[in-house]
């Protein structure tokens, strides 16, 4: 039976959806309604447009054999109706009904449907800061916006930029600025590191040494307090701290549903704002569907229900909506919040919950940290791996994984590896059997992610003791107040330079000297050994334990760590 | 209880499993013997070694950070004895023993165990041809072959190389004499295709381009009848087509496992002559473990004994060996057989089953094949990847996934996402939904891993009618025989030089024009659609189906993929 769809929002969801279902039935007739003049394009290249690494914004909006996705490609090519420029301003669920402004002419009409999807996504948190109305100041998620910034970057009359918000969307934008544009970027966050709530501590401190390498100035633990300018432009951030001179902020403090229209009719949303659907992606009105940006959906590790605003999940829900609006029984039964994002030198890429989420989640949970080449280590291209899993002690399940490395490919191989065993509430000790593709160009023998595995099997069984890299660059940061015999394991050359910049409390002991030199080691005082990459350091530690010095804790991922958090040492 | 373990065999696993077993009972005794004078090396590197890319086989016995694997490192790092040059003659159960025998002294011994570990690996097919003992003919499995090979390309003597097999090693050691010795190389293979049982036709058609585009001459479906020489080095290599000159043979027919002491023994072995083993990793004798090349273990998509002769696979078993050696209780349950390999251009990747092995094995199995960038189209470092995805028809079940890229490890993020799925008997349409981590450096917002099994749903309910890469091409090269009309959908700019090139034969229709120009397709001829990608073309079939033409085909992977298969069209 030939239907009449109304798809408001025509950003990914909206198009995927619409265009889905036109496949499955052909003589229905779809609606697809948005308020910008522009749609179906690329949100999360905008960072890329800006940086210059894409020409120009029609690319965003284009197939990728260069046809532009506008209205009349949809009216032609997928026989969807598209009306731009139109606002949604109410939905009567009773008569079916949409009504609709036009935002350049005023003029308003009602759109009956049959079947409606609420694909608005989302929008960017605006905080009340006072002097938001300066020019200059802008979130980064449209088009408009996006051309806004690349303009005064590109015009060469922005000298300072500032970002608030050290989230995905904020550092991929520092990047763009201040390594394309060569732009003084500063970004400021509220939390006490980067990407919060994605990294652990350790991660989140190496993702900021690589964007301090680069010269981004990031403040943590500082908030906003007000934007202050000169005719009607911004030209400073005020934060609880200090003021900081700006000709370009941006604005990235995360996003919210934008789904006031839908709470007006009725639709069924959660504290968040975000509306509820069930795995059919259904609403509590059996005729109207949402995704994307717009709904919150089940977090596959802690059951709970998950926000997770990415272009990937409305494309593939889109696709779940399209299907059963041609009466389909397609199901998307949540996520575990895979995640990657480039920064200057290192990418970071995750799923699931890092330590510190799963320990406010309520796990009684560890992680362990290991530092690894991404190949086999006589290959001549390759990069040192940082991966960190997050473990339930009582159960063994594995709650997330995250990883820093330069070849950001070979990372995001080994995480989605693990984002299936995620979902299925897996064990360590599949990750230390599972399967990923070898060969020396490619992976080790053992490769990193059945290693990082073997380490947290060894530490839950209590075999292996670690500190993390950040606890151990702190440990060494507060050694005169801590009461710890540092070790460093490797081969004398190694441990030298480290030994005669600090006489007194660099020890060298190889590996292969330990039972000879055992002596040297003070009675009970703490022992804390080192390595390259924290392999050889745990042999030492079960060597000194044999040996009957007890309080050994090794350095997880060495001075490899160490360096990749610019802790100094 | 300490305890005596003797492990034979010191390439891969048997080192892991003993210097796992020795971490978790340091007290105990562990005597690891091999017949070579050098252990403990990465076997799988062997052709970055031959090639140059690594400079010393001491990297291949070495740690990450270059400290040699000999008898000494064991003995000093690991407390583990090393008997090099020491052969296992013979196993007597009853007694618990094993007679040694020093090959470079002759001198007898035997050695009691507690427990023993087989860990003999593999030894190359070596076919019985005439001419087998002529100088210059090898294997490519150990060191000292390695050494001779590498020798003989860097002296400069060899000018032409025969390579016998198309697997694995006999490819990587075809790039290595062609690209980076210059040396040309013939590989034969008995098959009709490269990488036979790991690859599809189209898929094995494109390794195939990739490798005769760097000069290398394949020799498909053709047998070595004899080899011939002049004073006793090898000149000729004789098939049962031509004589090829060769002043170089590599051997590399595939690996058997290297079990005779072990049947001797009485432990039980499959007709491959593979051990069979528990998911303990133990023989039919409890003290007796084996592991690596030289057992079988599930094939977990069939469910049938497999033999995945794979370093990893190796050293992953030897950790688990090591445990139950310390009375642990690991297990390794199989596994799905993934896999990748670096040609020169391009990077083959798979895991499970090819379409043709599925429907040997049974499966009502189809397969579809996509092209995609392997990345948000706009952003500018990227690749076309194809993926092939296999699927069981009457239980949508996944059987298997390859690919082919030039971006190798972004090939291998998608691969080893799935390996997961095939393990768990997932269907297509979980491979839709499956969750990759996204942000547009790394993935398309609608995923190539999501879309094969996208275009595979819609191929198994009946809307997608495809022809492989390989079939396309068959079907043009042969279209005077077939009454086809073929239709290229692009925008006709692209069309343009095809239409020129075969004005009979080559028709441009555009999707956007379709509905105008129905009349032109002849009635009652089957339509073959092509595009770029398949993506277009599909949209085509759906059009034309729509519009009364039923008979209509979309060429999978359009003309990126006729390009990388070397089609000519």
């Amino acid at each position: 039976m030939s239907k009449h769809v109304v798809v408001i929002g025509a950003v990914a969801l909206g198009p995927k959806a619409a265009c889905r279902f036109k496949r499955l039935e052909p003589h229905s007739k779809v609606t697809l309604i948005d308020q910008c003049p522009r749609i179906s394009y690329g949100g999360c290249g905008i960072p890329y447009f800006v940086s210059g690494e894409v020409n120009s914004v029609t690319e965003l909006q284009s197939t990728p054999y260069h046809i532009i996705r506008d209205a009349e490609f949809f009216r032609t090519n997928k026989d969807v109706d598209v009306l731009t420029e139109t606002r949604a301003t109410r939905i009567d669920r009773a008569a079916k009904t949409v009504e609709i402004l036009n935002v350049a002419t005023g003029k308003t009409d009602t759109l009956h449907y049959d079947k409606l999807v609420l694909a608005m996504g989302s929008k960017a948190n605006l905080p009340p800061f006072a002097g938001m109305d300066l020019k200059g100041i802008t979130p980064a998620t449209n088009l408009e916006e996006a051309e806004m910034l690349r303009d005064a970057a590109a015009s060469g009359s922005v000298d300072k930029c500032v970002i608030v918000g050290a989230g995905f969307i904020g550092l991929e934008m520092a990047v763009a600025f201040a390594d394309m544009w060569g732009i003084e970027t500063t970004v400021i966050e509220l939390q006490d590191q980067v990407l919060p709530g994605f990294l652990s501590k350790s991660m989140a401190q190496m993702a900021l040494h690589d964007l301090e390498d680069k010269g981004v100035t990031v403040l943590l633990g500082e908030s906003v307090k007000a934007f202050e300018g000169e005719d009607g432009t911004v030209t400073r951030v005020v934060t609880n701290k200090r003021t900081i001179e700006a000709d370009l902020v941006v604005l990235s403090a995360g996003v919210s549903p934008n789904t006031a229209l839908a709470r007006e009719a009725g639709i069924d949303c959660d504290t968040r704002g975000a509306i509820i659907v069930n795995e059919f992606m259904q609403t509590n009105d059996p005729d109207i569907y949402s995704g994307g940006d717009c709904v919150t959906i089940p977090h596959l590790v802690t059951g709970k229900p998950g926000y997770f605003p990415l272009g990937s999940m409305a494309n593939r829900q889109g696709r779940v909506i399209g299907t059963n609006l041609a009466d389909g029984k397609a199901t998307f039964p949540g996520a575990v919040g895979g995640w990657v994002v480039k920064l200057f030198e290192q990418s970071a890429c995750g799923a699931g919950l890092t330590i510190e989420s799963a320990l406010k989640e309520g796990y009684d949970a560890i992680s362990v940290h290991v530092e690894q080449f991404d190949r086999a280590h006589f290959f001549p291209e390759k990069a040192l791996m940082s991966l960190e899993l997050v473990v339930d002690k009582p159960t063994r399940r594995v709650l997330g994984i995250q990883g820093m490395s330069e070849l950001g490919d070979a990372l995001t191989a080994r995480i989605n590896a693990v984002v299936p065993l995620l979902k299925a509430h897996a064990t360590v000790d599949e990750v230390s059997n599972l399967e990923v593709v070898y060969s020396p160009p490619f992976a080790s023998a053992m490769d990193i992610v059945n290693a990082v595995a073997n380490v947290t099997e060894n530490v839950l069984e209590g075999r292996n003791h670690m500190v993390s890299p950040s606890q151990f660059a702190t440990l060494w940061a507060n050694r005169d107040a801590e009461d710890i015999f540092f070790i460093d394991t490797r081969l004398a050359p190694n441990a030298v330079p480290y030994v005669e910049k600090y006489p007194d409390a660099w020890h060298s002991i190889p590996n292969e000297e330990i039972r000879n030199r055992i002596a040297e080691i003070p009675a009970g005082k703490s022992v804390v050994v080192v390595c390259n990459t924290g392999l050889r350091s745990y042999e030492a530690m079960l060597l000194l334990n044999e040996l009957g010095v007890k309080d050994v804790k090794s350095a997880a991922g060495g001075m490899v760590a160490q360096k990749k958090l610019g802790s100094g040492i």
